[in-house]
């Protein structure tokens, strides 16, 4: 394993971007086939658009900062307390909030994952970072163990203080693990079993553990969302953006330990969240229907897309969340979609890939369908 | 005038919460009169309205992070270079990523303004606090050439270093400015003369004047958002809440020197700007009827709520905004407008005022006239 600290100024990625795409090809952006960015392929749920139409004419008042009745509909969701919630403009905010008020002296993350752990961090406080190599051999999966090592044998900052988290910039420095689980961009689930035993190192050797459950809702047993109750270093962040349609909106939510939590709304910008995105995550708790019928839908183009994957002869990642992790080494397959206006992500912006790793994002059975049909094409022809 | 430095840690006001009022009073939250919010009384733009509901099917993708389509709409709209604009969650998210990464040494404000400059500035840096204190005998207004003498007297921080605006904390230090025009609680308005003036100072003296134009659209000609192109110190502030009445889904922008926007760039959480607003706002731009209709109904209810004010003896400010500034002693008064649902602002919470001073928005006539009948009744009663 690696352990090599490096910083860099840039390491946003292009995915979901169907607006340079859109202008490139002179299409409009709702024809672009965007298998980049992982969303249900169900879409925004009636219940909600219903929801959101009503509200339209209220958009002159200010949201409530506070977004109190969504914390209260979380809270009653999963059993856990209100006051532990808050809520952000996607849980990319938090991510943001999280590195500004902890400003950690030292960052764990694994290698490939979510680029944005790193760039706010780098952002706030130009921290140490040390990466967790991940390994396409073992299918880019974490080994616990192998990483609780890592955690024991690298991090300790000497004797823990007490943090004293004050918001200003006096804060003692603290160490910060970043796990995304399922992992972005591998698909690759972590159990719940082996995040809290990551998550009892981390409370006895004193460090923050971030756990980001972006895409776990497609999973959703092996969420560890009840586990910050007992865990005062557990970090859980949730995004409403991938299973409910609804990223256009911006709405993620995080569990915090109380003291953190207080610390972390006295630095949060206020109205963040905008109030239909309010309204929408209220209205997407209460629909099973929804629910249900995601996870029916999901099953089926999961399968039928790695039977094509398969027949094809593409290399993929078998994976718990809506999206895959494949390998294309001819980078003209990937032009040759553009120019018909299919767009994966080029994962060349995370860290440890290149751009011979695309993510594909499960999509309608239409969409997947074309998908399969001009893969085969090109993959027949190349053949 | 003081230049005592102070910082709280709460800065925040309640104004336009409607929703702990809306619990409080076991009332429906759009039932609330909400003048404590100034907001345009016509509401949201039937346009807008139509346009967002056509988008609502397609909230499964991401924003434009770069806003571009807004940008060039802006860029149109004002004759100014799209390159200088960034779009942010309300102007609130471009006050604190200015503070963040501008991390001033020291920080002169009006007293009373709107009070999340210094918040921002106390989060990011703690910096040194100056308060230009605005006199009631003056109506609340700045006097530029006392404003002026206050910057070259106190501010400059020795010789002036050309800032290397990296994005790490190693930035030297800088001096900031802050101005709201109109004046956010008074309504008071510098006139472009007068702020070009100061303009000129902080570039002269090599400090970053801020001027927050929240309010401007109801006096457009005063605004100075076509002057950053000649002053790399000048930084203009917009937001589509107040006179668009979008105050809900946050849409602000600024418009930036060049150097300084590339390293708020680099800074920025990406995504901020939600899809529903990015089109409102393309679609409020284009909305010129909806802007003549806001000036003739703003002219007539001010008219209206001016005559009422003078005639139940209610001590007011005349405003260039679409608020008012009022002295109310007796806090009975704004209990006993509470307890039917009718929201004032509370000013305590700005710098230099007390609960005596309420911010009274201008709202709908049937509003205004029921405002108007609930003061007359509660005045002469006391009367």
């Amino acid at each position: 394993m690696e352990t090599t600290m490096k910083s860099d100024n840039d390491l946003s990625g292009n995915c979901g971007d169907i607006y340079r795409l859109a202008e490139e090809l002179k299409m409009q952006e709702r024809k672009i086939m965007d298998f980049s960015t992982p969303s249900n392929p169900l879409g925004v749920s009636k219940k909600i658009k219903t929801e959101l139409r009503k509200h339209l004419k209220y958009l002159h008042t200010y949201p409530d900062p506070e977004a109190e009745r969504l914390k209260k509909r979380l809270a009653q969701y999963y059993d856990i307390a209100a006051e532990t919630i808050l809520c952000g403009s996607g849980s990319t905010e938090l991510i943001h909030l999280l590195a500004r008020v902890l400003k950690p002296g030292r960052v764990l993350i694994p290698a490939p994952t979510f680029p944005e752990y790193e760039r706010a961090c780098y952002i706030s406080c130009s921290p140490k970072f040390m990466y967790y190599r991940l390994r396409e051999e073992n299918n880019f999966d974490i080994d616990p163990d192998e990483f609780i090592k890592t955690m024991e044998e690298n991090l300790p900052i000497g004797e823990r203080q007490d943090l004293n988290l004050s918001f200003t910039r006096q804060s003692p420095s603290c160490d910060m693990v970043f796990l995304c689980n399922p992992n972005n961009p591998t698909g690759r689930l972590l159990k719940r079993d082996d995040i809290k035993k990551i998550a009892d190192t981390a409370k006895k050797l004193g460090y923050y553990l971030v756990v980001d459950e972006a895409f776990i809702d497609f999973c959703p047993d092996d969420s560890v969302i009840k586990d910050v109750a007992d865990n005062p270093y557990l970090i859980v962040l949730r995004s409403m953006s991938s299973f409910y349609a609804l990223s256009g909106l911006r709405l993620g939510y995080g569990v915090f330990p109380p003291q953190l939590g207080e610390s972390l709304k006295r630095s949060k910008e206020p109205w963040t969240v905008n109030s239909l995105a309010q309204r929408a995550a209220v209205m997407a708790l209460k629909d099973k229907v929804f629910r249900k019928e995601t996870f029916r839908s999901m099953q089926d183009e999961k399968k039928y897309l790695e039977k094509n994957f398969r027949k094809i002869g593409m290399e993929f990642l078998p994976s718990a969340a809506n999206f895959y992790l494949v390998k294309i080494d001819n980078a003209e397959v990937c032009q040759q979609l553009r120019k018909k206006g299919i767009l994966l992500c080029d994962c060349s912006h995370f860290r440890g890939l290149d751009s011979t790793y695309r993510r594909i994002a499960v999509k309608s059975h239409r969409e997947n369908a074309i998908l399969i049909r001009e893969l085969t094409k090109i993959f027949s022809y190349r053949g």
